[in-house]
């Protein structure tokens, strides 16, 4: 049975240091977020998780969701009992607004819980995952109609939320959807259309499901100009609030995946089902938008989550198995017969990248998720269109690279146990297949690159990309200004000036051939993750060398971050010069071959 | 469902221009195969595997095998009839050798019809490719009379044979093994032990299964030094070639794993069975490395296979979705809504680099295996040490990094079909779980890392790298001499120049730390496997742009060959330097946590 324990006090390092939680107390949201209220939260969080939660993940996976021949759908064992005592410890409620029954706390609290709620059990996550981004759209976008009569029992967890953007012949490309909206005479639409991989799109854990679908009103352009987005409540809802008919939209079937068994992926029917519109008529994208950037995050934490339980296990059993002997004779524990896998350098190197990357994701996203939080909330304009800015830029490269490098970690994980690792008892071959649709769901990892470089790094004349630079250089001359004691300042240097000139170069060469953009694209977003923890690693470096040595902190823990650190400038940094001369490779050769000769 | 079809003509042209296959007809092997015979086998080798065994590899995921309560395995439905076919085509007889019922023909063509049956149905393969070491092992090791007892039958598939060295408390490090062989009067002994993750431990398919099994004698070195090899037939066999009463071996369950669900992969319980010592006593793992040396290069042609039938069904979904538009207007398809795949260059990105590590993994493991068959065949014992040095030297590099390379070409092919690829029916979560495991079994890779660093480069004074180093330079002079078409010539220089520091880097300083050569291992594998496909792709640019104005010529065939080599050049060559560089990082920044802060 595998292992979790939610790295309570990593998170608490982070929001300590790097997102500096106390500097923003002046708030509205953070003012609720004492240090200590901060801690009580996590650590409950995480017990639930890892005691709640993870014990239902195997099972999860095992059994998958069962829909039955009415077309209902029940979840794995364990599932249903869990969702009850998740939302009545308040799980869901975090940082929803007060006035809609939330605990109005910042958006980057919620967003550490969930690491630990995805470490333990991702499709369980993905319940209410989803819902929060439902909400999200919502409030955005809806009316005070709308708003009062879905959000609060979406945020209590007694409704769940959808969203349906994929149709059988279009995922990427949802200028081509099919589903139709005709107008009733009462102000509602009909909907008519089929949606497939529905997260979470049928199943008995809510009393009510909250779907958010993209369709198109009769008359409207054939395009992604064309499309509308509807809330369609599968029970409709009285004006009472309580629940009325059930609406014509049901689950066909259930997709087979290659992980992730535990979450219903519906097939949904809309068979003139009522929808009302959210926001106008033919801005839809734009309000899924708002769904599917925190979407985004969230899926950027999945690759953390994922990395995070594999690294655990991984830790676990390279300290409980005895394998071959330590490469120099001093090293071997002379009272058995083969040491633990700790000794062998090859073994090493798969768990200090799995720790490397965990702890430097861990920085990016909260320190990310702040971003979210100030550009709601910070007091001047200038400083929430800063954040605001930062987090657009960032936010392909925390759900593209991290999903990467996260699905990489948890196979790497798997790798340290050898053959079995193979083997499904162990957990960790479910952990690299539940990691892997984080590459693909949300915008597949190619669409955030061609976002990054196609509408990122050139908005706003280049403001926000010259303000992670802006930033960067600051870090950076402030680490050598402190003496740099991880040796990781000039390496990022180095890397953050192939990450420039690869942004230069794109800028010159993707004006003349915007294939030569979508050619390096890949290789940039590498270069920026890359940049991102490196960066990450230098200021986490910094604050481990001002405090190891104070009174009432943990020596060993500081120095830890700061060798992890020297790791990361002499083994991962040295990536940035190869991905620069990917991106300055051009798309000639890529592009040269016919079709056919394929 | 997904599509085969056996790579016939890229087969062709390496075994014509890259193995050079005519050269060798005056060595009996080759002799046998002449052109006309290899063109017929390949045809009939692919289209048996297209149409019989590719039918079979989705079957054979979802049932699994099945062990009854009287221990005996049931294989998924239609193994059964697939193998009979296969042994009546003489399938499992190419390059056995001629005294036993074999066709006699080069290693390097058994290869080349093993990738097909591999790509089509990996799982079903397995039956007859562990047969095949077995075989191996006993025609070194065995004496006369097991030659004649078991090779016959064997050969013909009417037996199959199993590999069996782990137990649940070692993989890796044999010298732990616990099973036991206690000598009978009779002059055999009785083994008696557990060993796990036996691949067709035991199953329907053959009357007969032998297995090769790693015992301790009583008395013997508890330690590598004290083990012996012995064959333990199943069904013991009468002198007059019977069958006789069941030896006391037998399959306790069978392992749930991640992939490979055809394949029975058993725990084997020994309980007394009677075996018979193959070579000499506590000499059982040089008798053992026979099978083994075999097996890896099989497991690194897993790798390719894999690759390549991902590949070929990416480019199947990429040549048929339309999604999206291209980025430049005159790329467009005026008459559909949308564009194929293939206009996208981060799509063109994940098919360029699954298409030029395809073929170049084939051209490298066929010419690897051309060097086994020229191991044992060449005239001169200089010219069969010359060609035992290289594949010696080559096979952890064609097991570790063709297998990591494979696994990733078959992730990226399923990252071209979006959320499809997660999908089970399309099948190609299949690929990337039955890749998965060649980079596990026969040793992990890390395994053969430090097998080729701690072994192979520094043996007999560094004869094989030397000579490996030698053959590149000369082949870099010819490409250069002959205006290297592709721009090849000059990109490989560069990376040889980079491993030949990496290997003198690690020859320094191996020494003085020997952990220095365990953390750079993997990057050193890694940079070998890397010049060894860029010096296919300089050979098979070289070939074309010799050919591809000549009459009878397909210039197209050609000049995709050189424009691969290109972008070959250009986008995977890149990478040397960053691998240059983790080597040369030592140990130090790797090894310098201790165990307690993971």
């Amino acid at each position: 049975m595998p292992v979790y324990a939610a790295p309570v006090r990593e998170t608490k390092f982070v929001l300590d240091h790097i997102v500096e939680l106390g500097k923003y107390d002046n708030l509205p949201a953070f003012a609720n977020a004492s240090s200590d209220i901060v801690g009580a939260i996590l650590e409950e969080g995480g017990r639930f998780s890892s005691e709640v939660l993870a014990p239902l993940n195997r099972i999860g996976d095992e059994e998958g969701c069962t829909r039955h021949a009415d077309g209902s759908v029940t979840t794995p064992t364990g599932f249903k009992d869990a969702y009850k005592q998740f939302c009545e410890g308040g799980w869901t409620t975090l940082s929803a607004p007060e006035q809609y029954g939330g605990q109005g706390l910042p958006q980057v609290l919620a967003s550490a819980v969930s690491e630990y709620v995805l470490s333990a059990n991702q499709a369980f996550e993905m319940y209410h995952g989803l819902t929060a981004g439902a909400i999200a759209s919502l409030l955005v976008k809806g009316t005070d109609e709308q708003k009062q009569m879905y959000v609060p029992n979406m945020v209590s967890g007694k409704w769940t939320g959808t969203m349906n953007l994929t149709e059988p012949h279009c995922g990427t490309d949802l200028g081509l959807i099919k589903t139709k909206a005709d107008p009733n005479a009462d102000g509602s639409y009909a909907l008519r259309g089929t949606k497939i991989f529905i997260s979470s799109g049928e199943h008995d854990l809510a009393e009510n499901i909250i779907h958010l679908v993209l369709a198109k009103i009769a008359g409207a352009p054939d395009s992604v100009k064309g499309i509308s987005l509807f809330v369609v409540p599968k029970f409709l809802v009285n004006e009472d609030g309580s629940l009325g008919e059930r609406n014509p939209v049901s689950c066909g079937s259930i997709e087979h995946k290659m992980g992730i068994h535990g979450n219903s992926t519906c097939v949904m029917n809309y068979d003139g089902a009522k929808g009302w519109l959210v926001g106008e008529a033919e801005k839809g994208l734009a309000a899924m938008f708002i769904m599917m950037n925190a979407a985004r995050l969230g899926v950027g934490m999945q690759g953390l989550a994922m990395g995070e339980v594999a690294y655990q296990n991984a830790v676990m059993y390279a300290k409980d198995r005895k394998q071959g002997r330590a490469l120099k004779p001093e090293d071997r524990d002379p009272d058995a017969r083969a040491d633990n896998l700790f000794v062998h350098p090859d073994v090493r190197r798969m768990l200090m990248e799995g720790k490397a990357f965990n702890e430097a994701a861990r920085a990016l996203i909260l320190w990310g998720a702040l971003q979210v939080d100030l550009s709601h909330q910070a007091q001047t304009e200038e400083e929430r269109q800063s954040s605001d800015d930062l987090i657009s830029l960032l936010t392909p490269v925390i759900k593209g690279y991290l999903t990467d490098r996260g699905f990489e970690t948890a196979v790497n994980s798997q790798q340290v146990f050898g053959g079995h690792g193979y083997i499904r008892e162990w957990g960790m071959d479910q952990f690299v297949r539940d990691a892997r649709i984080a590459q693909i769901y949300e915008g597949t990892n190619g669409v955030q690159a061609m976002d990054l470089v196609g509408r990122k790094i050139g908005k706003d004349g280049g403001r926000a990309i010259r303000a992670f630079f802006d930033l960067l250089g600051r870090d950076i001359a402030d680490a050598k200004a402190a003496g740099d004691p991880a040796g990781i300042a000039t390496p990022l240097e180095g890397a953050v000036q192939h990450l420039q000139a690869a942004t230069m170069w794109l800028a010159q060469n993707g004006m003349a051939d915007p294939n030569n953009a979508g050619a390096g694209a890949y290789a940039y977003m590498q270069l920026m993750g890359l940049v991102s923890l490196g960066w990450m690693w230098l200021k986490m470096a910094g604050v481990s060398a001002r405090l190891k040595d104070q009174a009432g902190e943990d020596k060993s823990f500081h120095e830890t971050k700061i060798i992890t650190a020297r790791y990361f400038a002499q083994r991962e940094l040295v990536a940035a010069s190869t991905l620069r001369k990917k991106v300055e490779a051009g798309a000639e050769s890529l592009m040269a071959l016919p079709v056919e000769a394929f």
